[in-house]
């Protein structure tokens, strides 16, 4: 299968690596994956700030054959929220519950064009230890690190000092 | 990956048949499919008539075998509109863009029940010639046949009848 998916990646975390891993599985050993990374400028709206393309790219290969993902792949840039989606022929489109609005816009648009609507995975989100998903923005705000573990927490957890004595 | 699907397949229409397929196809060889077919008092709530589980288990497995389909499954009765999806661990539930609200309130009573949400897989629907969904009211209406072509044009479109001549 021939499967799309797209985001920022940065920092790539346990919610973004499920993302990428599922993708993967979806497409299969003799399957397609296109990775839409967003560009410099595009990401540049986010409210934190987020590495040059080259460096999260480097990341995302790095995650990937780490893992042995099998699929065949490629990383193209995403200037907007709907990058080649709107055109390319495909199967599914992978996203997380945050992003599946884009999903169903990316349809409606593909309809108007007259090109055949694709599948919608929707992956359940990684949630981090306090029930919450798991975000960039929180990891960038120090309230969690890349894999959901409360950092604010684990300080008042340390041993003699969570009781205070 | 465990994968869950569910309906009456009566008749078994090309879009049932993507359905299923596409669950076996994401499932992957080494996966599982668990296809919830509806027992025969559920499925008597339809607006048509309906032939017996066992017909209609018959006509799944066939397809499953003229396809040959990879991956392990079974067939167990749905006698309501969540079956086992609420209880089971499994990662995947497929659905098509009719049933896609009973993805949602599976996930929303699971995460009530404390278990862990799962992945929704949407497929988009197989369209009749007509581009309206196929579907087994269509079907029994007489519109359409279970490839989704239209029954009502291609009798007039007999030589000889369709100009009244």
């Amino acid at each position: 299968m021939k499967v799309m998916v797209g985001g920022t990646f940065d920092p790539l975390h346990d919610g973004h690596k499920r993302l990428i891993s599922r993708s993967f599985e979806l497409a299969g050993r003799s399957g397609m994956v296109i990775i839409g990374l967003t560009t410099d400028t595009f990401a540049s709206r986010k409210s934190h700030p987020v590495r040059g393309y080259a460096e999260r790219k480097a990341a995302l290969i790095d995650f990937i054959r780490e893992q042995g993902l099998a699929a065949s792949y490629c990383i193209e840039p995403l200037k907007d929220r709907y990058g080649s989606a709107i055109d390319e022929d495909f199967d599914a489109l992978v996203v997380s519950e945050e992003t599946l609005p884009i999903a169903h816009e990316i349809n409606l648009l593909r309809k108007e064009k007259g090109e055949r609507k694709v599948d919608v995975h929707q992956i359940t989100c990684v949630l981090a230890e306090d029930g919450h998903w798991i975000s960039s923005t929180r990891i960038y705000r120090g309230e969690i690190d890349d894999h959901g573990r409360l950092l604010a927490e684990s300080v008042e957890n340390r041993p003699g000092e969570s009781t205070g004595t």
